[in-house]
């Protein structure tokens, strides 16, 4: 059984990280999978919504400590050499951020360390109300890993980051909700709800929009309001004479369910 | 009668989109109403604070799909050419945000599309807790319009931005207010309520305070916190000397009401 | 007895406003004892985290008015000359952000003006639930003081900033709570929780990455999401041989109470 799982239900493609019996704890093959099912995910005609979460108990509890006490000393967010890479959304894992499709992470359980930074890349996060999250880091004698020390704050404001960060506190999914860390589902039935929200973007939104609205908000990180006006304005521009606009109109108007057309190819 | 009505009572310009037949849906015609009266309201002398909000059960339905539809594919939010208008605070909407006054929105009722996105330009959003809000882009095949990409991910983060913006979902005033959009106030007695929110602006405040704080906050958006530390200073400066600081202080010690002057001319 | 009370208790320095019959109201005096004892507690070898309160019923209830009175309408924020000091951290207040060990601000009573903005300095802000507080400017006819207009955006989003700084109203702890501004804790016992908190820092958390995180977080105000990865990748392989991270994994292995070494010198 691999220990990433790839199946696509409903227009959605679900990545499960499954090595329950050691909590999805993190290790350099789950990186390189992970890497690779995403790749697949965007490119699969089958899939227009994207569904991460774990298998078992816990999302994931981090770094595989063992492996870490294994490695002498190497240590678990080790990096051979700092990339070289530059853009903002081609890093170790914020290509996560890179996609067309929605990304939703579902925090079924335990998330800590990179288990807690994986989630930030997500578009959207959904935890269970129950599931307990830690940063970690500061507890461990480790550092703001992996781009969280500047995701956090956008995410949740710098004194809510700060806190996560410094104190490295274990805090339950009802409280990381509170914080708009993500919005929290009931225990029960997590897994059905969770996948509910990605069905719903897959069904009723167009594939094309959410692609464009994806490439305004990674621009808008670095954008004046100036400029994302004008991006909005040309590709509002370009909406016209594509089917989904149409589509989007006349299934409103008629009252029926949409029926958009599958995510264009790039450009 | 006008679709836009203008008055002002105890201080306040009271901005009243007026097409309840039609759920206060989007033209040309209101646009353009909307920009002169916002003009109006900034040069009114008896005017302190501004409050746009929107007659009958919606604050407004989006863009009227009738004149869509008539349009001959042309959309609601299309604009003949993108503008040449470079200033962060003199696009399409953002002239909202350009004010020396402040602007409250009063969402009394369903808000969608770029009746979702106008109040975004306030700077005090009041949402009925029932009121249904809806971004409805993605669910339309249309992008994020007017800087809405922008100013979201601002005012209630990235991930927030990202649900409402991808998703289309439909949301009530308390979980908006939830994610910090806007502050929730009972549908019972909401337009009294959300009256007196801006009728004490226009009583108690400076409106030379308030128009520097805009200012400030305008700035803000763009500046370092030593540029901002500085501007601050440098206005702080300026304050010694005008009426609003000595009545200001004096009115606070001798536990009285606040009598400010009127808000003086530019520059 | 000085107006800034300092000690050490269980690694914590706790730094207490000391003018409780006039709600430890902002003196000239009180600013440069506040900047000495806040580089004391940098300095001190005894100190892991620090605490800054109030003694009495306020935490500070603002520029001292009697003082403001009796200074010729000089005004509670007056400077005399515009500071000529360029850098982020380094201007009159935000100095407090500069430092390498955590600032956890614990507000137990009423802050207003000048007692408001001091606590957006710190790392952590804790408020008592029925504490009131409030920016006042606009209502004395000041302006955003210190920096207020840039820090406040960002950790409670432009709205709540504007609603804030425009309308000078007053609110709850709870209300700041809900808004993201600090986190609220009951009014019984709030000494005690806030000290608890500080203490946790200072038992199980690691000086040295506390130092880093907080570099990083300084930092993620001005980097791309590019060069905050490169900054954590960077700091992550300093990490590896120090003593911090061997204690870190070691003291959770062997389930144990962590004993990090102190603070390392900088560089």
């Amino acid at each position: 059984m691999s220990e990433l799982l790839y199946e696509v239900r409903e227009a959605v493609a679900v990545l499960t990280l499954n090595r329950p019996e050691r909590m999805n704890a993190w290790t350099p093959g789950l990186e390189t999978l992970l890497r690779e099912r995403f790749a697949q995910a965007e490119a699969d005609p089958e899939a227009r919504a994207i569904l991460l979460t774990g298998a078992g108990r816990a999302f994931c509890a981090g770094a595989d400590m063992d492996a870490v006490a294994a490695e002498d000393g190497e240590g678990p967010g080790s990096t051979a050499a700092p990339p070289a890479v530059e853009g903002d959304f081609a890093q170790r894992y914020s290509y996560l951020m890179s996609g067309r499709k929605p990304l939703i992470c579902a925090i079924n359980g335990g998330a800590a360390g990179v288990g807690f930074v994986l989630p930030l890349f997500a578009d959207i996060r959904l935890v269970a109300e129950g599931a307990k999250l830690t940063t970690a880091f500061a507890r461990r004698g480790f550092v703001a890993e992996h781009g969280s020390a500047w995701l956090l704050p956008r995410l949740i404001g710098p004194m809510n980051a700060a806190d996560l960060l410094l104190s490295g506190r274990t805090l339950r999914g009802a409280e990381a909700a509170s914080l708009g860390l993500a919005r929290a589902l009931p225990d029960a039935g997590f897994a059905e709800a969770a996948f509910e929200v990605a069905r719903d973007l897959a069904a009723n939104c167009s594939p094309r929009s959410m692609a464009v609205i994806k490439a305004q908000l990674r621009g808008a990180f670095v954008q004046t309001l100036a400029e994302a006006t004008r991006m909005a304005d040309v590709e509002l521009e370009k909406c016209h004479g594509v089917p989904d606009m149409e589509e989007g109109v006349a299934h409103f108007l008629e009252r029926r369910p949409a029926a958009f057309p599958p995510l264009p190819a790039e450009g």
